[in-house]
This record gives C-alpha cells, structure tokens and sequence, in this order.
C-alpha cells in the first residue's frame, strides 16, 4: 500500500518533539495532518512536548529538590505533552478542521503505578471513537498516562511512541506513522556513515535489535507494542515537503519472501555504556542472581552479561550498565556484593561501545560472526564482549574505535549506497 | 483570634504567582506551610503559575493561533498551576512533610463549561478529606476545574482566590489565608498615597465593593464566595520573615460593634475604565436592554450606566466597560446600534477613571456624598459620572486627576496614617 491511496482508513499519527519544536512546525504538523484528513482519512494524531520543553522541566524541577519525588514529577513533565495537544488543535481549527485535544488521562490511557517509567494496561478512547465518527481530528498527548487511583504517570523517555502504537492498536488503526526527523530506518547513522542507505522496509525483529542496541529512530516499547499487536507501523520524516513525501520506512511484519533479503540489514551502535566486572566470585550457583538482583533492587537497566568458565573455584562475572548508572552501579558492588559473596575485586570501564550487525538473513547464512570478527582483527580493534542473539551480534570495544568500527562493518556487509 | 493561637484547625492557604516565582520562593513557601503543619494544623495549599507564567502559556497560543480556541486555551494554562503544585509537594517532601498535589480535575473541583471564565458548581474534595486524617498536606491547583464532560476549565484571572475560597467553604475550614506581595489591605494603594493605613478589619461588603471598584488585593468572585459561605478569609504578607509576620487583614461578616467604625474604609480607584455615550436615542421603554443586550452578547462586560432624563422624546445614554474593550464596544454601537435604534451619534472617552469611597459607615452618616463633591470640587476636578450604592460612591473624573482625587479624598475623610 502506498500512502494516500487507501480512502476512509484510520491512521494514528506521531509527531515528535522536533516535529513539535516552534509555532511554525506545529502550524507545518497541523497543515499534514488536514491534508490526511481531507483525503477521508479519520485521524488520531499523538504529540511529544515541543522539544526542549521536557528538560527544561526537569532542571527546574531540580532547582526546587535535588531528587525530586517521582509521583509530583510526572504530575509536572506531564505538562509538556498538554501544551503541544492544545497548540496543535487550535493551529488545526484555524484551517478549518474540527479538532479536539485530549490528555491521557481524558483519554483515558490506564497504565500502572510505576511514576516516570510507567507501562500502559488498558485505553479507554470511547471518547476518541466519538469524536472520529463525528468528523474530528482527535489530539492526544503522548508519554502519559493514569494509574487506577487517578495519579497522573508518565511512560519514561521515547514514551510518546509507545502512546502512539498503543492507540492504534487499540482503535484497530489501518496504520501507525511515526513522523520524526529523519525520512525513516537507515542502515547505520548517517553522521557516522555518510553512505548509509535508508531501508524501504525492516521486519519487527530487526528494528527491535536497532533499537534496543541504540538506533534512537522507535522507541523499544513501542516496537514490542506494535509487533504484540500486529500494527502496521510507518517511519517517516515531517519536514518534507508537501508533494515531496516519501512513503518511509514500513516495519512489517514477517519477511517479505518475495524478494531477496539482505543478510545484515543495518549496523547499530551505541556509546552510552559502561562494563563493570566482578573479579574471583565463587563459582557456584545462585552467584548471578546474587550481584544483578542488588543491580535491579536499585532500578539500573542491565545490558549484556557475560560470565566465563570458573577455574581454582572462582569465575569472573560481567555486564555493562547505561553510562550514567556506572558510578550508582560500582557502588553497589563494592559496598554490598564484593563483601557478601567473597569476591576478589572489583574493575569497571566506563569509555567502552558496543556495536551490532543485525539482520533475519543470518538465521540462513552461517559465518556472519566469523566475518564480523575478521572484519575488527583486521582493523586492529580488540573485541572485549561478544553477546549473540538469533538475529543480531553484538561486541563490546574500546570507545576511541567507534566510527571505525561501524565504518567497517557496514562496508564490509555490503551496505553502503551505491554512488552514481 | 490571633494567628497559630488555634490548635487542630483546618487552614486553607492560598499562594499567588508573585510568591511561587521562583525555586527559592517556592521552597519558602513550603518553609511556611511546615510552620503552620507544625503547629498541629491541617493545611490545604491552593497555589497560582509561577508569575509570568500564564503570560508566557498565552503568548505561546497567539504565536500558533491569533485567536486560539478557549477550550484548548484552557488545556493550556491549565499547565501553569500543575507545574506549581508539583514544585511545592517536592518542596515540601523535602522538608519531611507528607505532602501531595491535585490538578482541578483531579479533586475534583467541577465548573460550568463556559471555557476560560468558567464558575465552580461543586468540589468533591473526598481525596483531600482522606490526605488530611492521613497527615498529608494537600496542594491544589487553583484558577483551574473540569466541567462535567471532562473538559479542563479555567475560571479567569485571580481564579486562584476562588479556587481557595471555594475550597475553604466545601472543606468547613476555619480560616482562608490569601497569601500576597503586600501585607493586608490599604485604605488606599500605598504606591499613590504613601501615607496609606493597613486595616485590620474590614467588613466583606466593603471588600467586595473595593475589590469590584479596582483593588487588586483579592479577586471579587472570591470574596464574593467568601460571604456567602461565610468563610473566614485573611489577607497576608508571604515575604514577611519567620517570627515577624503580622496578621494581615481579616475580612469579617459584620460590622464590629465593640469599636468605632470609620465613616469611610477606603478609597478605591480604577485606571482601566473608559466611557461610551450613545446620544439622542428616542425615550422609550426597552431601549437599555437593545442597547447593552448587544454589548452582553459580545461578552463585554458593563461597569456603571447612567440614563439621564430625556427630553423632545430622545435621551442620553451612557456606560462604562474595561478600556480594554473600548474600541470593540464602540464598534458595536457605531454599526449595530446607532442605525438600529435611530440614535444621533455616539461618543467616547477612554482617558477617564474611576475613584469611590467606600465604607459601611456612611449608612448611618448622612453627607459622605456631598463631602466628596465639595473636597474634588475644591481641587478644580470635574465629575463625569456619579454611581451610588449603600456603602460606596463613585465618580468618573479625567484620568489625569486621578492621584490628586485619590490623596485629596483619603485625607479629606482621616484615612491618613498618623506618622509620630
């Protein structure tokens, strides 16, 4: 399906924060979204805080309490989604639309008590279907929520594109676009990579692996939402112009077998990581659960985890952690694990990356690994972590070798464009 | 009843954006509450945006729409006072005071629908009832409600005194402390007449009269409210230091008869009027309702009419309204009504105000109104217009007069401080 051409679909869409960014993007967002609509489309349209907005919140947040209380800073960066909502249906009024704007408690988008990295349970959107059957655009605040006892919750960073997947799943959406500042899913970076190509389509799995690897195009969540939920969804740029749309990037589904897929479909990397080790713990069992619940009791998101064979009764346990928890995390292990199991010591390294070849193509073809490694030896880069899963292998190297790295494989994979 | 003399009463405290306007006020603010908590009190904190704030929201909304949609423009501002009661519970948590903030809607505090003006029904207010029997400080967010369909209401500048009032009179609580920049009530703006007294007391219907003749210390709904339900409602200073507060000024429901009450309270004056005259309309009955029946219906609101004795069948027909809505209401009466009502011409001033003497006493002291008369006459200042109630006098006089009519009167009737 080619965009437009469908009639009377309903289309969730998603602009972000830099879609959202002045008063003469969010007229730009209201002049795209009448003409989706004047196409005879019904349209649900899911809104960021305009950019900026979200931290300048937190900062002043910050000014009056040093750790704000989780339950009252949702209650406050809430606020950022409920301005954009009504900015967008008044600019969509001036052009004649109706249009109506909804906070995700109105809507109302219920989700557990888990303040600033809440998950949603259930949407109401009675209202919303109201509205759709009487002819109005209906403007939803993206990245919040309510919990059952009415507290305002928010659904943590990216959260507006899980809102978005969330409502079109709900409402049985025809498709879900989710408009940012790119024109959809490349290969690699393009600041990194100039000769990164964008892909017309990526399955589920694939751009869930770019994604939990560190392409910030969708957020995790969200691609779960739309996978769990069969969503057809549509990455796209909102700075086209009018006339000069290009159809994205379409996350399907299942691989098209029709056509040849390439093996690795693109290269994802990530310098926002930190590897901690616990040196000469006893090797026995229960010693896992031991270091990372300590990790988890204290909400850090663990990454890759590694332990090697034991020899002399003693192995060594590793894992990497988001760079900004590496001095909370260190601390935990050395003031509560090394003394409580025994361990020898404690290293860490906070100026490492991790870089990822990912594509459904290598569960068919053998020897990606191989070349992978092949591929950094002969660049000099030594390789500290490796970490695999059915589609994707992941390696932990050195930050300083980054764009090398990612230069190489994307290269090496056969991914650059093909230059005139 | 002298001020933290009561044990275990209920205390609603209202803070202005004057007082929310930064991290440091904010965190004195929760300082003050603390001291009042301390005291065995339960507290209700009704809070304003941070100063400057709903300027900005508005700013905001005409950058995006030259005349946004006032229900989405309520969405919108809304957001100012949920910023708020968020900083004061984290403020508060800090201080180790169980505290927890609640938008309108979430109270909940029910208004008509009538967006951007919008007046309270009902407040519903178990929630706050519970927070307080579990030691908890409740924050509110004023100015703001929800209508019965859900839709985020406003209730006008200054709504944040009836956000207080109303919950004051729904909770029975005991006393309603309006915490502002200045320290209790004037017999007059002490910027223009420095010799200006603090009144201790003051009845509400004086209040009332000074708050709807230009005071800016309390909003008119609120004290309007206030009577009503006869809460007891006390002007305070929130910048005066820890150990040095006075007691502002109490708004009582009766005249105290233990003590002398002045002949005259007050002396309050309005810059912001201005006078529209529709000249030689036939004298017949209906022609005031033709006349201001098109200005309600355009939302403007009318301040003092004056219909003088007609004469040859036609007569003079003259009002007041905000300067603000001058050239709109001229327009009004230029195209709609003069052609209508076969008036001769229509004339208008907006470089005139407005000065009254207000106080209970003059019911029982005959002479107050010509006292004024002679006291302006006597400093060469023509009145224009001349508007009577049971405790006030008004006058219009050119707005160039109006610091000499406000100091000549406030000494004129003893309102003057004694200075040692």
């Amino acid at each position: 399906m080619g965009l437009g051409e469908k009639i009377m679909a309903l289309i969730v869409q998603k602009y972000g924060g830099t879609s959202m960014g002045s008063a003469e993007r969010i007229r730009n967002v209201a002049k795209r979204v009448a003409r989706w609509k004047s196409k005879g489309n019904q349209v649900v349209v899911v809104v960021s805080a305009m950019s900026g907005e979200t931290n300048r919140l937190i900062a002043l947040a910050k000014e009056v309490s040093p750790q704000p209380d989780p339950r009252e800073l949702d209650v406050m960066i809430s606020t950022g989604e409920q301005v954009s909502i009504a900015l967008l249906a008044m600019a969509l009024r001036d052009l004649g639309i109706k249009a109506r704007s909804y906070t995700g408690g109105q809507v109302k988008i219920l989700t557990d008590s888990v303040f600033t990295k809440a998950r949603i349970l259930d949407i109401e959107g009675n209202n919303i279907k109201r509205d759709l059957d009487n002819d109005t655009v209906v403007i939803v605040a993206g990245f919040q929520g309510v919990d059952a006892d009415g507290n305002i919750t928010t659904l943590g960073r990216g959260g507006s594109d899980t809102s978005g997947v969330a409502l079109a799943a709900a409402l049985q959406a025809d498709e879900c676009h989710i408009y940012t500042d790119v024109d959809g899913v490349y290969t690699t970076d393009p600041r990194v990579v100039p000769e990164a190509r964008k892909l017309d389509r990526i399955t589920f799995e694939e751009m869930l692996e770019m994604a939990s690897l560190g392409s910030k195009v969708l957020q995790i969540r969200s691609v779960e939402f739309a996978g769990k939920y069969k969503v057809k969804l549509r990455v796209l740029s909102s700075f086209e112009e009018e006339g000069q749309e290009t159809s994205g990037t379409l996350i399907t589904l299942e691989e098209d077998s029709d056509m040849e897929h390439p093996i690795i479909s693109g290269i994802a990397f990530n310098r926002d990581e930190a590897k901690l080790t616990v040196l000469g713990v006893p090797d026995r069992p229960g010693i896992a659960y031991q270091i990372l619940g300590a990790i988890a009791d204290a909400n850090i998101d663990v990454d890759m985890i590694i332990q090697n064979v034991g020899h002399d009764g003693t192995t060594d346990f590793s894992f990497t952690v988001n760079r900004g928890e590496y001095m909370r995390a260190r601390k935990i292990l050395e003031e509560q694990i090394k003394p409580h199991v025994g361990a020898r010591a404690i290293d860490g390294d906070n100026k490492i990356c991790k870089v990822s070849a990912v594509g459904v193509g290598m569960r068919s073809h053998p020897g990606v690994a191989s070349k992978m490694f092949r591929v950094l030896a002969e660049e000099g880069i030594n390789i500290q972590m490796i970490s695999t899963s059915e589609i994707k292998i992941s390696v932990v190297v050195d930050e300083k070798y980054i764009e090398l790295a990612v230069r190489t494989l994307h290269s090496a994979f056969g991914l650059d464009q093909i230059t005139a």
